[in-house]
């Protein structure tokens, strides 16, 4: 930091197992991905090629590089998974994940309907060659999933080899774990974290009073996803107490004055 | 693209008839010009000064050279050409489109009211210099117009000379062919559609559920502007079926599961 | 102007008293902080580096010193004086301030309690080395201050050594002198605009809505803050009436058409 404050929650440090930062690529250039390093690469762990982007974004590999020489870990979003399979095209998926020099693979069902015990079968497969995450939920607003499934899933994945599961919220924010209103579906998220390790979960969470809810119910090092690249920095500030919607969040008692 | 997926869309090549995609530059820098260039150029196909920022923008003649350069084609908000108009200085305005060096350029009522054959006049004028889009609907919100008048004035300007219509939304996209929830306004859409032949039509569509609601209806090479510089990658996805939104659209019948 | 057009009102030049652009920076990069003084430097008077970024930004004396060559004299947002002073630690940041060169500080209580006699010791403490600007208004939506209030503590402040007093909305736009819903809390600005010199307000105006309604009300030439980066010449095109929203304010009575 600048200036060495007080009472600023410690952090933890590159490369992290918890209090971990995603953020979501949609297809920036080289020199963007080149400012997002430079502002804020410390901060970033991985960063999404959102969805299908990577097959249509120009110098991917020079862009991933760009990332991996500066120690932030680029991905596939899961969506890209999910149309090499229904495809039928597995095989080519492991090979552009190859190709393209990655170490880290994402496995969602968000858009098509895959049996957990399939979508089980895909993670262990894949955790023999690569790090991999996996996203539970629906990116349809009208498709439920009751709250014991949503856990149930969770525990699967991560017991058949996923090294964390990301709870789906779209780059809107408005389903899964959030109401249509961007509010926090409360009573999922307790039962998740009462049942699933917390360190084990990223939660996307695209807007900044999800992310506020999210540090100050879980603390500076909640994992968090989605973000945008130029809301690094001021996410960070919100894991740090250093913007007003958790100024007194890491505050001793005698400081608080609400 | 860089992977050869099977069930993708075939995309009109530029320089397109049909297939546009229309960008809205509100003040890029050259740097920033020049990354739209680099990450989404083979995308787009015009960028839209917008309003009167043409007007106060720097560099001006060096970014409508980058842009030509790099085969996407600027011109000049059609408020623009208002802008002039109201003030009685329609050959001013064609001085400064030929100091600019354009080819294209718009002509609009969104702002003043001007009278349909009066707006033709001026379309037929433009059309014998340079290639003229228009663009109908107002940008008010309390200003109704009837679906006929609509359609008629889209096919009088067509006549008069338009290579083509755009169907104005604003860059809030709650106005015209929206409504002030940003939902499709379908009836006046459907009605268009059933009249003018829809390769003539370019449709605002700033916000993504109206991009993808365009795509799964008119398909994946309907033409659509005002959309936002970083937005363009995640466009071309949708129009490719490779995101949430469209993942079915172009799939096979025993592929798709809902 | 890249072409010299009628009934375009009479901008301030910098160094401006009156008609000041003030920009939000969240943790902009090197590349991105030139890009913002290239495309837009001429109209941005001061850059407000938010909350607490200005602690965890890279490079953030080389940010300054690029900033600072260019005319665009940036400072500390509130926030950040808030965060020093609720953990006892006012000449710190002072010595922060001296340190990198800045000659503008902000002085505000809008995430703290701050009796307003204290909060006028510290602006007169200031004023004694630097230029100050003070914001008026709670950042909590809960906190309502009555209106004679927000006007005492304006007039309090300009008194105690104030140069500009800031009228708070936040980055959304939502609290202070704006409704829930984004539009403007006229009662308030009314009651401020009869009782306060408005050169010597700063009004937060963060959406493009609330932005048009200042120009219509107060004139091209109000003070407005928190606008984004790549607002800006957007925002210059509304002060000038080139734009749909403020399209006939400084046109005269026989070109008006409604």
């Amino acid at each position: 930091m600048n200036y060495n404050l007080t009472f600023i929650p410690a952090r933890t440090e590159k490369p992290r197992e918890y209090g971990l930062t995603m953020v979501m690529d949609k297809g920036l250039s080289l020199n963007e991905a080149q400012n997002l390093i430079e502002s804020s690469g410390d901060y970033v762990d991985f960063v999404k090629l959102g969805f299908g982007t990577s097959l249509i974004t120009k110098n991917l590999k020079e862009k991933i590089k760009l990332y991996q020489d500066a120690g932030l870990r680029p991905y596939l979003g899961g969506t890209l998974f999910e149309i090499f399979v229904i495809r039928g095209l597995f095989d080519g998926f492991v090979k552009f994940v190859e190709e393209l020099g990655l170490d880290l693979v994402e496995v969602s069902d968000g858009s098509m309907e895959l049996d957990n015990s399939v979508k089980c079968d895909y993670i262990s497969e894949l955790a023999k060659r690569f790090t991999v995450i996996s996203e539970v939920g629906s990116k349809r607003a009208d498709v439920h999933i009751p709250d014991e499934e949503w856990i149930n899933m969770m525990k699967n994945e991560l017991e058949a080899g996923s090294w964390k599961v990301i709870a789906e919220a779209r780059e809107s924010g408005t389903v899964g774990i959030y109401n249509k209103d961007h509010s926090a579906n409360t009573k999922l998220i307790d039962d998740i974290v009462r049942q699933v390790k917390v360190e084990n979960v990223i939660w996307e969470a695209p807007i900044k009073s999800q992310q506020a809810w999210f540090i100050k119910t879980l603390g500076a090092n909640v994992n968090l996803g989605n973000i945008a690249p130029n809301e690094v920095i001021a996410l960070e500030t919100l894991r740090l107490g250093l913007r007003g919607d958790t100024f007194f969040q890491f505050l001793p008692e005698n400081m608080s004055q609400k």
